[in-house]
């Protein structure tokens, strides 16, 4: 069942449209599929991505999303609305002890071990693929990429979510490796692509998705026929 | 005062040395000073840089410092580490409301938004500075890194801390943005360099990067002279 009630105390902040490459990729699904996995209504406000409005830069200084407002709290970078939701349901975040901080340790390798080579790999093949620096690097950047990624599937080869329970590092995760999916820098690696697998298998994730693109189909630009 | 205790609690994993361009951008510095700041006693655990125990990684899936460990529980990641200190102590990250929200966004913005752009520069300027892509990459990543900068240093011209009073954000964004000290990227962002400036004065910061540095000095090889 969607969170989604325009009357929630909870916004969460996405883009009306986006282009077909980074359909499902956009970080708004990860506070969304935290709302659906803690029970937590949230309502929608939608920005243009290609025309970003210029008051939006006082609420996210890079004008990316999300955002969250929660009644007079505004929170920027999905990592801090994971915490946020977490904090403001007592879901994805156990208490204490060593689950807690498996959780907080690899919410946070997630975001600053893991997404910054992917990212690299998405603008080398993606954003600036024919550029010749680009060209140049990929071969060591997907070395690198492998080596990273060998022991988070040592470790989802043995547990079925990095925290025990499943909690906010796996959202954090599992959306971080999203870009690969269905290549073979992530099945070559077939625990972590079984593990991309079973958290999309979660109907809290389906439901955050469909709901992220049910916008950009409703919105899509009718003169390109995108 | 130093915070080291051989008979505390919390334990920091460090290096015992490291190489000349290395020294005062390991990335304990950031759970020592947050210890100093807080006024949280811990002790060393130091493992060599350049001949990283098997063991260790079983602690840290990439064998990279710092691990914190706090009587049974352990903590990789170093925002993960700042978020258990501020935890332990109740310092550092304050309780509820928009200072809450800014620590968390601000700290998650220097790992997730920053970090990794910063990382890619000293990639492309010092490990990998004869590569051929390297050359051709810093020109747009020099610009991307000026743009990512800039709404940084526009709030930091007008607050003397990212969320008001000093928290885990400041020691977050400072210790990504020390890698440019002295540089043009830096200096350029006058606010921003008067900022890092303003994070180093303190005297627990002062008092960790000695502490850490004190190490490296003790442990230096001799036979290179280094």
């Amino acid at each position: 069942m969607s969170m989604i009630d325009p009357a929630a105390t909870l916004e969460i902040t996405g883009f009306d449209w986006v282009p077909p490459f980074a359909v499902g990729l956009v970080r708004d699904l990860r506070p969304r599929w935290a709302c659906e996995e803690a029970d937590l209504p949230y309502r929608e406000r939608l920005i243009s991505a290609t025309d970003r409005p210029e008051w939006y830069y006082a609420e996210q200084p890079w004008g990316q999303v999300p955002v969250i407002r929660d009644g007079d709290v505004r929170v920027f970078e999905s990592g801090a609305t994971l915490l946020h939701i977490a904090e403001a349901s007592g879901h994805l975040l156990p208490a204490s002890g060593q689950p807690r901080a498996d959780a907080l340790s690899w919410m946070l390798a997630a975001f600053n071990s893991v997404e910054p080579l992917l990212n690299q790999w998405v603008d080398a093949t993606l954003f600036s693929a024919k550029e010749d620096w680009a060209k140049l690097r990929r071969p060591s950047l997907e070395q690198a990429i492998a080596t990273r990624l060998d022991p988070v599937s040592r470790i989802v080869a043995e547990r079925e979510w990095l925290a025990g329970d499943f909690s906010l590092a796996d959202i954090a995760m599992a959306t971080v490796l999203r870009p690969l999916r269905n290549g073979p820098m992530l099945t070559r690696h077939e625990a972590l692509a079984a593990y991309v697998a079973r958290a999309e298998a979660r109907p809290a994730f389906r439901q955050a998705l469909a709901d992220q693109v049910a916008h950009y189909e409703a919105n899509a630009p009718q003169a390109e026929g995108v």
